[in-house]
């Protein structure tokens, strides 16, 4: 039975299960009515608690490539004018971030060109802690978005899919990045779970980690074949531990200068 | 009577009105207990239409010393390397951007160190726009924010409350920042209001032009009452003449690089 099959497969046998609610009252959702994913449920579920899914970064925070993101300096200083602030000199891809289309191809959107309604999404989060604690490079494969639309349902329509892999809490030692070799390791995505994850319609996915695919991929399949279909994509995740695996509403403070492939981004969530 | 007093008594009045509504479902609005000003109302009264109160920016924004506030240079080209970013060289007040306590104090709270929650807030706007098109430095008084209680009720705890002039639109012409003699002129927020605020909980101000104090401020007198006493501002906001006076949810997507004294953040509102 193919991935979609086993997906289509959920959906009718959630539906069913769920037609027994026949109103939002059912389960304290005002304003969405009954049924398995609603337009754009976004913060009818929400409650009002905000996790801070952003690292603070500076020119220590790790990175791909291991040169410093961010350089600060001191543009007007408080004891000579009254008030203070800072240069800052960043390359885009730094701290908590995302990834636009056009980070990947040649003429996709720059980062000021996604729809704002596309940056307040519901969030679902595939928790993959147990086989990443195995491997540093596990990946979320199909089975693994499998496994959570049979626990927990078809995802809402125009959901973020976020991968927690426990990387997050690494990030001060060089396993956030590295194996003791030297090379490039933590966990990702697997096309086979993105493939699947876009024709459910999910609209972005995230990672608690340096980059959507895996520290070992060869050939950045993800980033190329995500990316360039307009969707976009968050990396450097923080606290998703705090949040269940569905159910809250993420809300990505992408910046919006102009032409940018992405850029440090302040990404909280309210359940 | 002194504003306070003025406050109070209306405060009073719309209790005693609003104490008609015996149940949230009144008012079509889950998870909050009738009353006045309910704890977070945050999203609770939010429906699911995101605005974008964000300029997109590049070095042609304006800024308030006239300078360029970024600039951009191709750090990796796409054709050489099949991937793309950009490096940014910033001030951090530039676009639409936040002001921190640290901006005008010696050691207040820096930009990473605002409360998440504290970003995520019930959304108030006072409309100038009439006196603006008379004054380019027309202010938010004292008067002004008692009209606006009056109509709409006490503010919700936690509230931001945005100084709507008109000037957004004039973002591309001179006379967003400048009047005909080339001084700086714009509208902003006078003490008498902003001291008010103070008193009535208020977290958070904003304006849709280049600073907290008119144009003419010879003494940033907003600046050094509001930000060091721990709240922070909001800059350059963009569209808020498609928002109602009260009802929708802000979401201040601020930069979170550490000892920030603010910088450029998505600003989004959700009504």
């Amino acid at each position: 039975m193919c991935h979609q099959c086993v997906i289509e497969g959920v959906k009718k046998t959630m539906l069913s299960r769920r037609a027994l609610f026949t109103g939002a009252a059912a389960t304290g959702v005002a304003g969405v009515a009954a049924g398995l994913a609603p337009a754009r449920p976004a913060l009818a579920q929400t409650g009002g608690r905000v996790v801070d899914l952003t690292h603070t970064y500076d020119s220590d925070f790790p990175t791909f490539d291991g040169e410093p993101g961010i350089l600060t300096e001191e543009a007007v200083n408080f004891e000579e004018s009254g008030y203070q602030l800072l240069k800052l000199t960043l390359f885009e891809h730094t701290g908590t971030h995302i990834d636009a289309p056009l980070h990947f191809s040649a003429d996709g959107a720059s980062v000021d060109e996604l729809e704002p309604q596309n940056l307040v999404c519901p969030l679902c989060i595939i928790d993959i802690t147990a086989k990443a604690a195995d491997d540093a490079n596990a990946t979320v494969e199909a089975e693994d978005v499998e496994a959570w639309v049979s626990e927990n349902g078809a995802f809402p329509a125009g959901a973020l899919v976020a991968m927690r892999s426990g990387w997050a809490a690494k990030v001060g030692d060089p396993s956030f990045r590295n194996d003791e070799a030297g090379g490039l390791a933590f966990p990702g995505f697997a096309t086979s779970a993105t493939d699947l994850l876009a024709e459910q319609g999910v609209l972005a996915i995230g990672v608690d980690t340096l980059s959507l695919d895996p520290g070992n991929s060869a050939d950045f399949a993800v980033h190329y074949s995500w990316l360039p279909g307009g969707r976009y994509g968050i990396e450097g995740l923080n606290n998703l531990e705090e949040l269940p695996a569905t159910g809250a509403t993420i809300f990505v403070g992408a910046p919006k200068h102009r032409g940018g492939t992405g850029g440090p981004a302040r990404v909280l969530a309210v359940i």
